[in-house]
């Protein structure tokens, strides 16, 4: 497989759908299938979960519900294997709380034809305005 | 190849060396040594570089010489194919400038024993604080 040249349209196309879904508390459980069974790692605020399994009960114990997102850069780059590395800067505002900048990457993976998420990792960067 | 069970020591380990080289003006160009010939991809604030010579030249053009540097987190994940993703958040100042938070990610490619940075995305997030 090859460079997909689609990559930053793919990027925009994934983050859209996948913040779509997550920040939609009645469907936010539904992210679970963009994620392999085994072959997925997430690292969520430093806490590192492999699979789908694992990876659907950690965003089931989410306690927020609305959330205020604000997407600042998508950058995305092809991977030489016909997947996507995808950036994401921005701010979000859980329910009540103070709004906090997060980061988000996610590398996509080519597989028959779709793409899951073999690589997540996310964190809130709260201690940027200190 | 594998998953390397080493990756968070291969983490920590390579931000620690790549920011020292990064970060001492007279040694910085040698952070080319990193990024392979052709193979590497780097996004710079969102401008998009590809191979080892054209990132040297972007690494050159950088006016800046000092440069205070402090890590927050390093998240690191093991890929299928033997490499290591690095997100890395933290805050920098350069020369007088005001100190900005700052999020870079490398993805490490195993080859011949040793790794070189195929895919390197760097931003300031100088949107957090507003």
């Amino acid at each position: 497989m090859s460079l997909n040249l689609q990559y930053e349209e793919i990027g925009k196309g994934f983050v859209q759908q996948y913040y779509s879904i997550f920040d939609d508390p009645a469907n936010r459980a539904n992210v679970v299938n963009f994620y392999s069974a085994t072959d997925s790692f997430m690292t969520f605020e430093g806490h590192q979960i492999q699979g789908a399994p694992k990876i659907l009960e950690k965003v089931q114990s989410l306690s927020f519900q609305k959330i205020n997102r604000v997407i600042t850069t998508v950058d995305s780059q092809p991977t030489f294997d016909g997947g996507v590395i995808i950036n994401v800067l921005g701010r979000l505002q859980c329910d009540d709380d103070p709004p906090h900048a997060f980061s988000q990457l996610f590398v996509l993976k080519a597989n028959a034809g779709t793409f899951f998420v073999a690589h997540d990792i996310f964190r809130l960067n709260i201690h940027n305005s200190a």
